[in-house]
């Protein structure tokens, strides 16, 4: 079942990135997006890598969204030119951020929620003697961030962007509906993504019969934008986890198994008759600890285990319970023993993308599901 | 309240080190090994770093405990040569373990618990023509790994190793209480400790009984190293996480407040006013999902918000939801927004210090609570 043949040479655990599901994802998004009428920016926090960058853009080094300045400076550095940054930014950090547009001719468009923050943007791009590009980020319902929709306080962030010209100019609006990951009902993620534009419409007319310019009309989530009715008023969708996806988009229907484009490759290290039990060389730190899969697929666990080379899941085998580097996977009977004996491998599809990426520093690339080099990654801040 | 002064040019998310701290608890628990007579074989899965080995070790590169290879091979090249590595060992793997035996000097003990485990390192120590010492684990109750005490089974395996000599040694027994992490009450963790230390120290009684050499009797966990009512029979004690201490410890009344010596430095990105709740710029990535504190201590959320020099908790302020670069807190009323304005830093105490720190490749060291250079860690597998 396990064939070592194939991951030859691979030291457990490592990241899996099967190419041609990224492609065929990748261009679904393009195809999904160009009917639309709206440009894509892929979101590239889970990716974290040119390469996947490339495959995203369709081969040129379009504008992206990234989260961390350590991914802004590393695809500004490679070329990529129209970066998103995501998160609201510390004024502390904007040195940074304008060292990385005078070094490699980038643009960052910078996000701003409140007028205490726009006014701190302000002092230190002047003293910076530094431009920066900001979008208004409104918040249509997830309250994590963003101002009210087509408030007073929106045009007031406005006012003190437009009081800081040369320094700062006003580039448009975002929202995120992150709360669409709260569902697994498309009709649901329908109303939602209609939310999520009107949010950002309503917000940009409101500030152009003000009289600021608002170019830039940014919403998305992958869920809105797959399941959007329409896009009237938008201008541009930032998703990322469709390149992927992952147990908790499979859990809530947004993707089908043969999408899941990442993989975690583990060796049986143990049998544990107690149970009974496999216990496998990946746990916490090679699985993370999230288990948002869970509120709509309980059996998720912390991934399910699949076989190698075919990625077919195994039963409904799954990672039950993590240690620091130990997994244990619960099996009905002692035959799974003799079925998977010390040393063979299987993959693990990953209960949330975004955080297993994390913990490697690179992808195993895999085409017609074998290994064909590495993809490098950017972590850390 | 925040000293931008004192963390000037320090880029947040980071992580700190308090030294002072790193070396009160490192000579607590020295001091508690020598009282109890036994060696102190520090595990360094938490750490991961020749400074933090050091001062564990008081100064001398002695007798360590880690958790994947690439932990075994950074300190084994920078001299470390008695290395325990913990994780049953996939035999795949043994090319490179028998590599860092050669390169670098060093032994290496090798983790096995069961007779198929056993068989396939001889056959595979035969064929790299390579020498390799084993501890046979055995499960004194937590039920992850390890054979059965004092048990037909161990006898079977130490037979399987004595027969593949001279490519195999037996060095001892091996057990570990993880399981006194589920107690928040020192007379339950006595008891288990004892527990623990019968089981290997019966283990080991068995093998000589039988003619097998057993010099090592290696029991540990943090909890159970320091609330152990005597250590007869066992020779060396691992633990690990009483360097740094945690939320989780301290929610099980291990360790007290002012012992924790690992903390993260956040900024203040954003306030939301629905909640109302501080936003900051350390999240899932930055923290980990981890939650193992709550079992005890339910408010411990994601994290203890903390001021930024003293590190005393404000109020009680906890990371209560995590996206992967925000962190929300939830503030009793609005005029934490005065107190704590965009771009202030603050503290975050981690639940769990093992996952927090994987997150990043280094430590910014403090002394007398102020930064005093960099500490790098090893990261991956």
């Amino acid at each position: 079942m396990s064939e070592h043949g194939i991951f030859e040479g691979l030291e457990t655990p490592c990241l899996l990135l099967d190419a041609d599901r990224l492609e065929r994802n990748a261009a679904k998004m393009r195809a999904r997006c160009d009917a639309l009428g709206v440009m894509l920016r892929p979101h590239l926090k889970t990716a974290k890598s040119l390469d996947v960058a490339r495959v995203a853009a369709g081969g040129v080094a379009g504008p992206i969204t990234v989260s961390t300045l350590a991914e802004a400076e590393y695809f500004a550095a490679a070329g990529w030119r129209d970066i998103l940054y995501s998160t609201a930014i510390a004024p502390a950090k904007l040195a940074r951020a304008a060292r990385i547009q005078r070094e490699h001719g980038a643009r960052l468009l910078i996000v701003v929620d409140e007028l205490e923050a726009a006014r701190a943007i302000g002092r230190e791009a002047r003293s910076l003697d530094a431009r920066f590009s900001l979008l208004i980020e409104v918040d249509c319902g997830e309250h994590r961030s963003g101002a009210e929709p087509a408030s007073a306080e929106l045009l007031a962030i406005a006012a003190a962007i437009a009081a800081d010209a040369p320094y700062l100019d006003l580039a448009g609006v975002m929202t995120h509906a992150g709360h669409s990951y709260a569902f697994d009902d498309p009709a649901a993620i329908r109303e939602l993504a209609e939310v999520e534009r009107f949010a950002a419409v309503a917000s940009a007319d409101l500030l152009r019969s003000h009289g600021h310019p608002c170019p830039v009309v940014s919403v998305g989530s992958t869920p809105t934008a797959l399941f959007a009715a329409h896009s009237t008023g938008v201008t541009e969708v930032r998703a990322g986890i469709y390149l992927f996806w992952d147990l908790s988009q499979l859990s809530r229907r947004i993707c089908a198994e043969d999408d899941m484009a990442i993989s975690v490759l583990a060796t049986v290290i143990g049998h544990q008759r107690r149970g009974p039990s496999l216990i496998l060389d990946a746990g916490a730190l090679a699985l993370s600890k999230d288990i948002g899969a869970r509120r709509f697929m309980p059996e998720a666990g912390y991934g399910l285990v699949c076989d190698a080379s075919t990625l077919a899941p195994l039963g409904t085998l799954a990672v039950e319970t993590v240690h620091q580097e130990h997994g244990s996977v619960p099996v009905p009977d002692e035959s799974w023993f003799a079925r998977l004996p010390i040393g063979s491998l299987v993959r693990i599809l990953p209960n949330h993308a975004c955080l297993t990426c994390a913990a490697y520093p690179f992808y195993h690339v895999l085409r017609a599901g074998r290994p064909d080099g590495q993809w490098p990654r950017v972590g850390g801040w």
